[in-house]
């Protein structure tokens, strides 16, 4: 009997078999030396979150989600397989230290940032407490250089670190009370609704975060909101950190984002922003945050809606490439 | 020990603690003497329902979802914790006499549109029967005003009471046959597609109630098209009631609505639309009606849709007040 | 006691009581002789698709849910209930050999085009390894004529036979292999994203098949892109089979359909798009396929799409034939 | 084309086809003039019931189940299908009048009783107000006889009437104070636990009812206890009425029975006393209540136990009339 | 209108109305100078547990479902009414910072039994870290005395906290290597199958911790084999700790309990058993943790026997303490 | 920065790293030439079953819940990690070609009985017709032996292959008048209630199948009544073939198993047997059939007890090696 019979367990799959036509086979392992277009490691910790999240669980199911995605960007007519990206993995978290897991994330983002500098950095969450991190550590890396942040997000995120430690809905109070970023330098778009008390938005207005809300970003098209963002952060600041927060998506298109919210962003509004950020060369960090897989639907729309979203993201790269 | 560390388990929280940035701390309890802006009261029962419901479980989940909203509506940039809302509790149904029970109904409508006639009345449903017994009740305090209605709803709900008693699909008939509302005064936004069957538009017709339906609506816009409605109403009638059947949503934004249907209004149409009605100091009342929170999500989408849509209104009296 | 107390079960009820007003009281079984102008039958395979699916159960849920139906389009202000609809029941399915349940397919195809050339088929799968069943079918009725495809479809669905079988990702590919269709008569429109990989790109390209991709199709707008389609197909060809695969809609919008995606159509597109297919009298066919009741979600919103948008296709012929 | 490719749908299908080798096949309608060794009838009301419920469509899905039940009972070794079991079908219910639809439940039972006198009657609820109905319609047609009753139940069901009208949780205290069953001469087996009310249990010590708690019962064994209940109350009456209510299963075993609770009985428990009952010939009437198919398992667990529970008191029959 | 139509939302409700029937009616606050039988307090922390856990939601579930139970107890003809049980409320958790969480519960279970010596604690978790927290916190308060404890529980929960930090996994680890609690004076009944990897078998071992599986407990009756381990630990130990591990039901009977295995405890093993830790005087703490409600069943199967499970223990105080 | 803080996702994850304690770690891939105590291999196939099912992701299911599996057993105190159990992976299956993939399982059973014959081969499928493949193949191997089944199933799998094909419901029938095993030597425990129809119960009785009603194995114990079998098969035949259709386990305990029923074997009873089972020698061959995770719990507990079921197996091979 041949052995073509005796199919090997899915585990046993050799990532570099066959052309690499879908995502699981394109995306490699990051190798010391090399320069990849673009890096993407996981940040696996949501015991961080104020409400019970398991968000800590999204960059496994991202990942097992590639299989079910080509390579070929049919609306853009590109395929992305000439572009390399690498998969540095994720950091290990502790168990109950949430202190010592945040640590590595800053220490992970400034060693990858400073060994690939001309690499794109993808960090996959987690929840938002991440991006704290991951902003502290870019900063470690580059001391001298202004740090602006373009937030998609349904919420400020500016809640007070005194009284929650480093939660999830601390982030950009973190990086601004610690002088990381200005709050000028800081644009939110996709706040709408009832999902922000008045004393948050008084920190914003104190602080100079740019708001954008999702009404207003609608009038002129979300992309092209995005689109001017960027440009006015462009003038401003020496690298973007783009922070998107999945929350910032309807509740109806993203049930496994437990503070998605109804009046929010579709999914084609999102995948239009992300090819546009992707082609802005100043944006040289994005992270995805707050997915909580667990929660998801049975039909897992809303991690086939994530890794979508980074698709785009990487297409606007090449696109971007391209045009250059 | 201090006994900050003994928390007091959910129900023993103060209503009155901390700043009213949350809905839950900023709607109080009805007092007599006093003129609130509005003035909410829940109206349980749905054993009316040709079908099997629990509507009659909303007025409480719509309550318990209020501490996920705050006051401060970041869209439109208005803080509605200075607009006085009051709850005045449910009314209390007999477990198995619905007559009685719709009685009540509407002698609490008939009491709380006389004895606080400049407070703008919002019934919380229950089935869509409570709106006949909501709207007989303040007939009853104005017998010599003209009641218009602008009903958004993917039904005519004109279905023969003689046969079915007054169940959840007759409450328009129970009040043109009744003589409580004219046809003509009626206003019907949201009809789409294949729900109601020939005999039921016939009896529409023959009694010059005006159906305005989705794709009519949506030619110029929703929310204008309810203006539209609105403002010949307003030429017409003394005073306007407004009734909106959760089912005018898609199936697919608000599927714990058990006679949603594909091909209905977005959320964001609805919630459009609310703020439009809001302004229109001629409503006076409005009511949100077959809800059913058993059958919603995991995420409980449309409870939060329901929650989102009554602030909507909120939003418009408090932007109406301030215009004029 | 009188009789009327006793109420036979559901499924001892007269289909032809009252006025046909409900769908399941308009359709009518098919009688030898008689010319509908619409018939419909059923292909319940879905054991012939690639992954799980229970796609053989749609025929039965398909017609089930009609009585949730009126004959009424409102939006349209059309009555369906004038127009001749016969259902010819389903094609019986073999329990393991799929080629003898697919040759059956293909020979009832036949047999309906033959015997019924003057009436619109309908067929309801199953998955779209039926397509290729019925087009051959109706190839064998008319050798003579060229027939030409559109393909309402996220996929391509030209994986290849010689690998799978006649499987659910092969059909286009069957036809064009076979010489039944050509791949220049073919126009798929729904394409979107990441979900054909290059290899079927390229067989597309070299095969001369028409992709507009749905970014192309909203910029026109899906409805006009689709009667574009339509008309280049009607100068090109003799016979329009019309395939839905349903997996072209969004996968927020289509749960009960495994293969839809993030980014797809949306229900109001396709409905639209479908009043615009039955106005054209050079469609003489028309399938859909894929959609798989098991993993609908708790309120049926997929099979309910799946019978409005049958019905949008009846209204299109309704307003077609009355244009003429 | 031969006709057999071209299957009817499923409400086609004749019930006479083939041998009665399953029981939709075997199950006939009641025909006057007939003597059936069993009459089964639904009474689909659960408006009555205090909490939202839907056991008014267990009659429906009660006999949809059929056809995964063979007639043939391996474990006792005995074929059903030579027993005659007529379905009489439903009582029809009024909408929203509950006093009229009890009845019309009050007289089907007295007519049933009347023209039937020799067959057992089986009545499918519905929730456990229509047991009250059942008993007092008995009791018209024979009201010279005395009635006990034999109630498997996980609570008294002996709320106040004047408090909550004819509700699902007061059946047993309507007929004791009605007069038309003496508590003495009323069995409850399958009280535990926490969920009877202490006023409950006075009420039901005051007026003598026997309360064999669960824990009683599973000491001699649940069949025997059974068998012992049935055994004095057939010293004492001249007729016996059976009602199960569902919700005396454990929540484990019944996820479709609302209020089941843990710590009750098994299947194995139930299954094995409904041979028992079903083998007294004094036992005249049996009937099956408060079983929600809408809250039941995705897989239908708990309408299957409530198939085989019948098909078991059937079955004891069979073995009873056998024994004779 | 009487007031009596207008009912207050279930929040205002007042605790004290009616008589105690109901355990919601019963439970009262604890107050500074009584000496209840029992006290229970919440600690509501899961962050700590290994795997993504909502335990920390149990406390609050826990009270809710309450009013589903009533005070008196069938089976055993008790009522509790009469035994003083209070409600210490919930130890504040910390959002972030774990090790400040777990002290605080070690404070207020040092706290509570000074204060109340002669009352019975009864800690709800919160995952099974809280044990550690709780029994280091008594030892405090009773530095001279022997603690023993009474596990149930399918893990030996002997996980090295030096590794994981003071997780969920670990908590007996850590009292027998902080000196707590010696090995040879913990029981655990209910180990079963392939649940406890050899390392950590090896290090029960050496520490002489008694393990008895499942097989062995269920020769004897597990209520015995429990009361044979009370008695052994009652000779050598000044007061007895039970932890019971909700993950020691079966997975069939507890899906709430993520841990939870097949081949587990029933809930009629664990509830009789509990009966019998309840008539120990020598039994002075208990606890009940890892049951995590957001993973319950529909119809919250695992928090009633939960409830269920807790009320069984009170049972058994009443029953003892009516014995002596 | 350290690597240790860049952990690989989980499939690069090393099988070898650390201890064989838990079961991924331990099963090794087959190697050829070596002889391992127990070869196990998948059948992924159910496109041959009569209703949808997902039988055939079970293989990779069951492999990936091993990591929550260790390899001690605590009930009979056992390391199974001495004992050696190699994976063959899964036999590949042609996507629509069922009797080509039905020939492969029968060639790989005829390749690793001939190549492994000390080995003890363990399928898993897959449906039930993956069992008459794989005893053909081994009837191949060892045509001058008597091959005896012992059959753990509901239902007797007797049905019409010239009716259905080699379906699900099949194999026996296929065996017997295949000639491959003689009706006597087939031993059926485990048939209960009402889901055999007559024909099928006439058919095993005129070929002297050995029914055992689960009403009769439970008189004498389940795991005595499975030993009772094996005694008379061990005299009679040379080789003995064990299938358990997993839907012998009540539906209570195996939602997965879309064919499971009330009144089945409870998990303790399937474990106990299985221990049996394994102890003896003359037991060559099992398969475990039938499980489909696609309809299991949330919390997996059936695919949890395929695998517990499974060690149990092996854990009875390890006894009876022992005891020789």
């Amino acid at each position: 009997m041949g052995d073509n019979w005796l199919r090997k367990p899915e585990w046993f799959w050799n990532q570099a078999d066959g052309e690499p036509d879908i995502v699981h086979q394109w995306v490699r392992s990051l190798k010391e030396g090399e320069t990849p277009g673009l890096i993407l490691f996981g940040a696996p910790i949501s015991r961080s979150s104020i409400s019970v999240s398991g968000a800590s669980l999204y960059p496994l199911e991202f990942r097992k989600m590639w299989k079910s995605f080509a390579t070929y960007n049919l609306d853009e007519n590109v395929d992305l397989s000439g572009f390399h990206v690498a998969d540095a993995g994720d950091v290990a978290m502790h168990t109950t230290d949430i202190v010592t897991s945040h640590k590595r994330i800053e220490t992970a983002a400034a060693y990858l940032s400073r060994h690939y500098p001309d690499s794109t950095l993808s960090m996959i969450g987690g929840d938002h407490s991440t991006t704290a991190c991951a902003v502290r550590g870019i900063k470690e890396t580059f001391p001298d250089e202004t740090i602006g942040i373009l937030q998609l997000d349904t919420h400020l995120d500016v809640r007070d670190p005194a009284e929650l430690g480093p939660a999830n809905g601390t982030p950009i109070r973190q990086l601004v009370d610690g002088g990381a970023v200005k709050g000028e330098n800081i644009y939110n778009i996709g706040l709408h609704g009832y999902f922000n008390a008045r004393p948050l938005i008084d920190y914003a207005k104190e602080h100079g975060i740019n708001m954008v809300t999702l009404k207003q970003a609608r009038e002129q098209g979300v992309t092209s909101a995005v689109g001017a963002a960027l440009r006015r952060l462009a003038e401003k600041v020496d690298r973007i950190y783009v922070t998107v927060d999945m929350d910032v998506l309807d509740i109806t298109q993203a049930p496994g984002v437990p503070a998605s919210t109804p009046g929010g962003m579709t999914t084609i509004e999102l995948f239009g922003s992300l090819i546009e950020i992707g082609k802005w060369k100043e944006v040289h960090y994005i992270d995805f945050v707050c997915l909580d897989p667990t929660k998801d639907s049975p039909v897992a729309e809303t991690v086939k809606a994530g890794v979508y979203a980074w698709l785009q993201f990487v297409t606007g790269r090449v696109l971007g490439a391209r045009k250059t």
